[in-house]
This record gives structure tokens, sequence and C-alpha cells, in this order.
């Protein structure tokens, strides 16, 4: 018995992924696929351009496209909407009764709605408690972090938790994924850099320090370091890699730092089927991780690192990678919802007292 | 009449540059190469795998190949070697009286051998009559940096003179025709990134300070700031770029730093043919500057420099590029030895008194 | 004293190469951009993505995009518009007196436009006499080939010339500038094949026949040759490689091929400013001609051919290469320009009696 | 109770894909990994630079790397070794006894040794009882064809059997981990084509003719067809795509052909672990297939083919994919050693009365 979900904005790049991601899934079942009104009314298979290197299913292809509206859908709503289609169509499932489980970055600094990795601060989740539509329809909406910042957070929170951490300096490589499709033009990146992504370093910046930052009651208060980015798109298909330095607030030896990351396993127990066995995995040759050898671990879900090194400037350097449409996006949310049905908040979706 | 020099290392990838760039050098004509053994003999036409977009002049191709020993090369020698060959060949080449004007990192933190960037350190120049060479023949070496470091120290070097720099954080993207040829594996970079280059790091963070730094009598006394660089190799043919944060001593405005860039022209009035009217030249637009639409800008000789934007870590951040076998190999070392021309150095190359 | 032209199309992919190859012309001055309605009225410089290696020149970025219709434009427009558009303002402009020199697929196949390569078939020219337009305000429509088409053409003609060409099958590796910016999707290149260009292989086999045709009177007879071509693009930025096998109508040596080859300069005399020395190259080296190495031969105006071997099911087979954005466009409509004013039908541009 | 097998050449990119393809095997157990005299006594995980994007199974990386010789080698040994190399090794396997299913071009041609796809010429295999080795020590070599020609005659294979193949031209686009590691120079792809492979064309016409020929009695006849072979290298990682026309000996119609593709199924009942239950799969967008979408279709057996169209010099013409280093080399290899134990003649290696 899985429960039925559905998946707005499913034609794109990141629903795909879910559509992909669900197609085994043993607690979900896509039981609903919306798209724009362009799409609305076609079957699946005619509407969307399949861009994954695994088969679109044949039974996915068959299903009609509902219109993107709250009416006919499921309560558990996948949502991989563009941030302005997002910020109306959200609040309008979550008043519709749905938990919407959202990639958007729409409401992601929104004080009551909860952006969470699981493994990094899954106690932020209570805040949604906090939302108007949760109070009166029982619908909520959850967000995960951008897919740049996913990456640093889960490498990050165990030298937080084990060290402090008082500043951090990244400068990323992202890949084209994330830009979605058609997104990124072939002119602007083959055989080339291009040194900007709208927005992409404030809003990274922004969400690293409230992800590691701490609830007090009602609100998140964020991690007091300083930090910035900067970000660059290269010439991948997925995967973002990115040069990290960190100053920390108590000494560590490398070797305890390799230590916090591998005994980092804050889901151990939960059994939820989307987590990573290992959600931060070291890679010890010199010249590693790399997108296209080291992207697929822990099925897209591990962040990997590598190069842990002094820094000359801050403490410690090291380089990370990590999947950006699968645990940076469709893979970040489904954990999500994973781990509310394993807290007792996704099925059935209450209405509290 | 131009001066007759000699290529060292003539078929690789430096090598073919200074081929390139020689071609119609009002100072200079390319009257002698050589190469390994096993290239010894033949013609260049035959010995070299060509890789440059431009033809090879047809009276180069002819050329024959002679043994790479100083007997019957002319005094002015452009050494493109790799640091293992260099490290033999350099010191036999300035012995026999030959102004060597190397590419090579072999000698370049040796005390008494000057590193330097035309527009940066003319200054130091003088170190070079510290050698035992050019005591006993004349002969000497002079070493332009990696071509990592010299985009960075052209960029940062208005703003040490203007207001101090303390603190230089720097991410870079480097292109695959910095590992010569046939150099990085396509397996190893198609669709991919590659974070570590080996010592590149190190040799980038040493050559910078010392090229930012001063002349104090004999020796030269590196810059005394903090500095860390994570180097990354991407998919790019030609063309490095950077990421970086810089801490300044003194405050300056974005208009101040826009300003020291403009007007950093230390070699106006020089005359010098393959200096660039600008060397730093900021590009307005956003997402630049990028390898392919910026790396030919004063014939690649140009460091591109934008995104000036300040940085919540140190104080301001930007996005650097410059070419890495043009400015940052072949270019520069021709432009090293124009500069010596121009100071009266290179020719003749009289035995000091 | 330049002649004042026009752009028609003056942000696009082409239309940046019109800018590009003006730039220095000794016959031709840009006078007058213009492009959409979305860009009339602001200056070129903010309304065009520039993506070319080579600065935007400052004086046009300076230039006001004109609206696009004849009224206060020069007499001699080049068009690099898309076919849809072309269809209707290529007429209107040829109706109001000028020679519009066309890049568009629109009127290639129209049975009065002559479709024009000037080493190929310049004696096709007269046909534009039947025009419509020509009568009526002395303007006309040329144009020439596509960028898939214009290689192959100028590599068959000595063939066709010497020993007869009876049957043509060419596959195709196209570069994607050739699809304009955005154009195709890095999500849909790098990495990847993409076997097919919509109309392109119809074009292509069309105007190949044609081109190299004869003239009867006042209509063009295309070749009686068989031709079959597959269509594919390749992760290459300029430069369309293509693989051809012939059949002959009369049998040729290895030697009588590179001869006819070498020996194809039939604009000799001319003095052309864009015409290349050397219209087709033979490249020796048997892993040529590639994009990167050669597609600039001839300042990208010539075709690059290699490879000569016979074929196991045809008679010989070879690779060919041309830049498809200056030889297949910007710089094939300015060689007819330059053919025009050099056979007086361009400037001035009389009304016949 | 799977049986032990032995990999020559295990550390290279073909070795590479046999060990992750075997690691999971229902059948056969890796139990013997030998590489040149470098890696020997090495632990596999030290010698091997893993470039597969899925992990290398620890038991493997923990294996020793044994000497090149058969004495402690199981009795069956996947071959994935130079050609120079193999022309000496696999006859010294197989004279000690070993089956040896080798990747190998050494012998594929040798008119004793079979080459064989499964599902096209099963038959062929009784000729290795030919072999003197097969006589002597029970030992015999069996060989798949080169990486281009496999998925060429998995898509023609039912075209033969049912109208007919008179002539076939192809041009292909070959990935670059055809070439082994490092293989292509980053260099020499980069945004490039190389329209140039080694003995590529001349060993795809010779294996692609041989494979669709008949066995009478103790040899085999080459089809008798008409076959040319265009051969290019592109920035593709894995996948071989080829452009293909094709003149039939007897009229087919579209939905003829798709037809016979169809219906290709040779090895159904077989359960062969590796064989795809669709050998040939059409997919029916026109702008596929491609290698980044279609590569692994059928776990990377299966040869995708699209846009089957009539041809204007031959009759038909298609575009069709196979991963190369799976399906046309490891994956082949191993469906040959699955077709064998199928048919008996692998386990155990009986020596004929």
């Amino acid at each position: 018995m899985r429960q039925k979900i559905g998946i707005l904005g499913a034609t794109g790049m990141v629903g795909q992924r879910f559509v992909q991601l669900l197609e085994h899934h043993p607690w979900f079942e896509v039981a609903w696929l919306a798209a724009s009104d362009r799409s609305s009314g076609k079957l699946y298979g005619d509407a969307v351009k399949w861009r994954l290197g695994s088969a679109l299913p044949e039974h996915i292809a068959q299903m009609p496209i509902s219109p993107a509206t709250p009416d006919d859908a499921p309560k558990i709503i996948f949502a991989a909407l563009d941030a302005d289609i997002a910020r109306d169509l959200e609040p309008a499932f979550s008043a519709a009764g749905c938990a919407v489980i959202s990639n958007s970055s729409a409401f992601r600094m929104h004080e009551d709605v909860p952006l969470v990795i699981p493994e990094v601060n899954a106690d932020h989740l209570p805040i949604l408690e906090n939302q108007t539509w949760r109070k009166d329809s029982g619908g909520y909406i959850v967000t995960n972090p951008n897919c740049s910042a996913i990456g640093l957070v889960l490498v990050l929170k165990p030298l937080v938790d084990r060290f402090g951490v008082d500043s951090i300096f990244v400068s990323t490589m992202q890949a084209v994924s994330g830009a979605g499709y058609p997104g990124v033009a072939s002119m602007d990146i083959l055989g080339n850099v291009v040194p900007y992504i709208r927005n992409e370093e404030e809003k990274m910046q922004a969400e690293t320090l409230r992800l590691l930052g701490a609830r007090d009651g009602k609100v998140v208060r964020p991690l007091a370091a300083k930090m910035t980015a900067h970000c660059n798109r290269v010439a991948v298909e997925d995967g973002h890699t990115e040069s990290v330095s960190v100053k920390l607030s108590r000494p560590a030896t490398r070797e305890d730092i390799l230590d916090a990351w591998r005994h980092f396993t804050p889901l151990a127990g939960r059994d939820l089927p989307t987590a990573p066995a290992q959600p931060v995995e070291y890679i010890a040759p010199e010249d590693r991780p790399q997108p296209r050898l080291d992207k697929m671990r822990g099925g897209g879900m591990t962040a990997s690192v590598g190069r842990l090194r002094p820094c000359t400037l801050l403490d410690w350097k090291f380089t990370l990678l990590s999947h950006n449409t699968i645990r940076g996006a469709a893979g970040a949310a489904l954990l999500n919802a994973e781990l509310l049905v394993s807290l007792g908040k996704l099925h059935p979706v209450p209405v509290p007292a």
C-alpha cells in the first residue's frame, strides 16, 4: 500500500527526477502529474522532453497531465516549480490541505517555513506548525535548499557540531542541469566558464547559515558565522563541485575532521528509503571528488569530500561534490517527505487540534 | 635588422606559442629550434604536432631541429622546457653566455633569478647580476611566473600599490592547455572537473607573494600577506578563470578599485611590441569575464576582471581571467625579453666589468 | 570612400559576424543596424548579447538600432534574418530599391533568386534580372546557401568541372553556432550527439544540386546527380565537418583530384577583399581537417579537405571542413556583395532601362 | 556456485568494464586479475585508475594482480588486451587449455577463430573446433567485433535476413572511451572532431561483412555486399553514433523494416543474463537516438536505432547508437561467454575426443 502523491511541475528537469526516483519507491506512488497550461490535457509522454539516461516508465508516459489546481490532487505534493509560479501555487495547495514538499526557492527563507535537510536540521520542522495554512487546513509547506547549498551544509554540519565554524569561503563549479531545460545555451558553456548565476550567491549564503542555525521555539536563528560564496557555471552535466576553506572555533586535527565526517550518520535507524548509508563520504585519492566519478555515490544522495589539507588563510580547505538534481533537488525533497512520514507528520495530514 | 633568437622545447605547447607569437615580431627572428633527442635532426614541420588554430608558418616548418646544446645556438634563448629538463639545460645555456628567458618553474624561486612580470616588478631584474653565470659569461636566467599566478598578480598589483593587500583567497578554473600535450586525458575532463593540479597551489601561492614583494638590495622580500589557493582543472581549451576575494590594508570604494585598474599602465611610453595598452581591463557585464569571449583581449596579454562586489568575509571579491599560454607563458617570456631589450640588458649581452 | 551598408538582424549570431567582418572592410561601412522591435531604439551595445571572441567595436556599440523598415536604410542590405521573418522583410526592402544580400533560406530556392557562391556559380547571377522588384525599383535579392552546403559545394565544384559527379553521399557533424543563440541547449549537446537538424538535409540536398547546376537562359537547371545527406549536431562551437563519398562520371586518380583542388582559383584577379587565396585547401596529415585547427584558414573562408582515399562503395571519399558562420554565413554574403561590386551590379543600384 | 573466471588486461578501460559487469553476475565470479608487469604484485585497487561512475567493489580492490601467465589462471579468461600483446598472450592461454573470450582485434579475422555476436552468428562458433589449441588442449579463442561494428551489425542483421543487403554506407561519431585511457588527449577533442581513427575503417568494413556472412562447413564466407565506412571521433564519453544508408536486395516498406527490428529476438528462451530483451530498439522521436539518452538501454546491450527514412541515393537511411564499452566490448565478450555456457562449450572445457 503506497501513498498516492502528485508532482507539480512534472515536465521540468526536477520533475523528471521526481518521476525517476519515485519509480520503484516503496512508500509513494505517482498518482497525479501537473504542469503548465500548455501541457495540461496531454499525456505526460507527449508533453515531456525527457532528458534522463534511464527510460521514461511506460505507465507514467501514459498518464494525463492535470491542471495545476488542488481540486483532484493527492494530499502529498512534490513541487518542482519556478519560484515565480511557486509563489502562487504552493500556498494554494497548502491552503487546500496538501503537504507541499517544495524544491522551490519561493518560501525557503519564510520565517514559518522549514528549510530542511533531514541529516542536518530535522529539528527545524516544528516551525511548520506556525503556518496559517497548517492551522486552517492541515496543509503546509516544507522546503529543501538550493542545489549548491545542500552539499556544503552536509559537509559542514559535522564540523559545526564538533568544532564550531566561524568563517566559510566557498567557490563553486556548478553543472548546467541546475538551470533547468533548455537553461544554459550551449554557445555559453561549451569550452567555457560563466562566472555568474543570478541570485545564487545570495541564496547559498543565506540558506547555508539558516540550515546550520538553531531553532529557538518558533523561530530559527541562523549560524553566527561569516560566509562568502563565488558561484560559477562549468561544462558539466550533473554534479556541483565546490572549493571550500573554513575557520573553526576550536582546533581540530586532520584526523578529527575525517572522524567527524565518518561518524556523521544522524538518520541511522530511521530506515528512510532514500537516505544514503553515508551522507558524507571522504574520497582519498588526491584528485577527487570529481563529478563524473563520484556524483552517483549513495544513489546520488551522498556528498563526497576530498583533498582535506591546511589552509594558509583560514584553518582547513577541501573540495566537495554533490549531485545537484538528486541530492540537490528531487532527492532532497523526497528525503524530506520520508522524514515527515517517519515523524508521523505526513500521512495522514491531520489538522492540529 | 631583427635579433636572432632560439627556442628550447620548440615542439611543445608553449614552444608552439613562441613560434606563433614571434612570426611577425619586429625585434626578434626565430633562427634556431631545439627539442628532445627524439626530434633532433627532423624538420620542425615533421616533428611538431601543431595544435594552434593559425597555420604553422612554412619557413618554420622547413627549419631543422637542433640538438639542445648551446654550441650553435643564438645568444637569446626562449626556454619552454619541463622543469626536470630545465634544471639541467638552462644553467648550461646561461653558462655559455646566453640570456635564457625561461617559462619553466625550475628556477623561479631561486634567490638570484628574477621572477618577473614587466608591469609588476621590473625592478626585481637587477638581482640577475648576482648569478654566477652572469659574472662568468654574461649569460643569465630570467623567468616568468606560473600561468595561474600571472593574471592574479596583474590584477592585484594596482591594489597592493594603492590600498595594500592583507589577505588573498583564490579558487581557479584552469584550462587544459596548461598541462601541455597530450596532457590531460579526455576521459578525465570531458563533462568533468578535476580539483587537483600537482604542485600548482604551492607554486601559485609562493610566486604571487614573491612577485608582489619588494627588492631590498640583492634580495627580494615577498609581500607580507596571507594567501590561499584552490586549483581546479575544467573543460576549457585556453584561459584560466579565477574567483578571488581580498582584504585590503586601507579602505577602498568600488570606484577606487576600478580607478586603480583603469590607470594601471606602468609600461606606458616603453613601446614594447607585446605589451597590451591595458594590462588589466574591467568588463562590465555581470557574467564576465569568460574564457571564450575575453581571453584574446590585448592579443591575449590583457588580464580581464569583472564582477567586483563586496565580500562578506574579506573586503572585495571579483573574477579574473587571463590567457594561460599567451600572457601565462610564451607571451610573458616574450614581454620579459622586450623589457630587457628596452633596458639595454639583452642585446648585446655584455659581460659586466 | 566606403559605401554605406545596413544589417538586418544585426543582433543575432550571423548579424554579429557581419559586424565583425565589416569592421575593417575597405569597401563597406556599417551605417545602419536593425533588429527586432524588442531591440529597436536601444543602442546596439545594450541590445546585443555579443558572443564573439573579438571585442565589439566601440563605435558600433554606440549605434542606435533602427526599426526594420527600408525608410532610412542604405541601399545595400546584409540580411541575417530567420526564414519566417525574411519572407516578409526581404521583399519589402528589395521593393524599396535595396540590394538585399541575404543569408536566409526563405528565397534560396525561388526560381528568380540567385543562390550563389562566387567561386562556384557567379554565372547564375543574371537571373536576378527576372525579379519583379528588380524591374520595378532596381532592388533585388541575392542569397548564399546553407552553412552545411557551402563547404561541400566548394569542394565538389572542381570535381564536377573536371570529372563530373554522379553520386554524393555526405554525413555532417555540425557546430552549435549554426543554430543561432540561444540555439542548442547545453543539456542537449554536452558530451552528446544530436542526429537531427530540422529541414537541414532537405536544404542541403536541394541547394547543393542547384549550386552545381547550370543556368540556361533565365532558369537554373540543377546538377543531375544523386545525393543523400545525414545531418548531425556535435559539441563544437564553430566549423562543420563532413564525411563525403562521391562517384565520378569519368575516372580520376588521387593526384588528378588533388590537382583539381589545388588549381581551383576562379576568382583570381578579381581582388575581392574577402576572397581567400585558396578556396579549397588540402591538408595532408591523416587526421585532418579538424574544426579547432583548420576552421580559420583563409580567414575562415577556405574549405579544408583531407583524407582523400578510395571508397569501396562509390569512387573516392574524403573529409571536409568549413567555418559555418564565416564562409557558411556572413562571409558568404559579404563575398557575394563584393562580387556584385566587381560586376558593377551593386553600386549604384541602377534601375534597368 | 559461480564459475571462476580471470581477466587479462584488468586495469584498462575494458578490463574495468569486465569488473563492473561481473560484480553481480549469476554465473561467473572474478577470481583472478592480470595486467602488465608494472602492475603485477600490486593490489588491484592500487594499480587501477578506476574511471567508471560506479564504485570499485571493495573485495576486487583488495585482490592482488597476478602475472599474465596461465599457470594459476582459471580456465575461463576474459581478455581485454591491446592487439600487440594479445597476439602473444591469447595463444599462450588457449594452448594452456583456457577458453579465451577475447575483445582484442588480434585474431578476429583469423580463419579458425569465431568472430561472434550471439544474436547474429552463433552458428559460426563451430569453426573454433579447427583451432590447433582446441585439438591439443581443449582451449580456444572466441572473439567479439570492434566497438563500431557491433551496433551496426545488430541493426543490419534483421535486414539481411528478411530483405538482403547489397550496399552499406556508414559514417561514425565515436566516443573517446573507445581509445582506452589515457587515450585521446583533451587538447585534441574538446570542442573538436577528429576525422580519423587508425585502422578503424578497415576493421569495421571487414568485420561487418564477416559477421553477416555464412558458415560453410569449416569456413566463414563474408556477406557479398559493398560497404564503406567513415570513422570520426567526437567529444562524447561513451556511445558510438552512426549515420547509415543501405541498399536492400528486395523491396521493403518502412513498416517492414520496423517489423524486422521489432521481432529480432534470436536469443529468446536462452535466458542469458546479459542478453537484452530487445537487441535492437527503435526510438521514435525524430532527434534520436542520442548517446546521453539512449546508451544505457538494455543495460548498455541494446542497439538503438531511429530516424528511418528513405535515402535518395541508396534505399533507406537511419541513425544507430550502441554503447561502445558495454555492448561494444566487455558486454559483448560476456554475452559470448554466456552463449558458450548455454551451448555446453564453456564449462567444463572438454578436450574433444
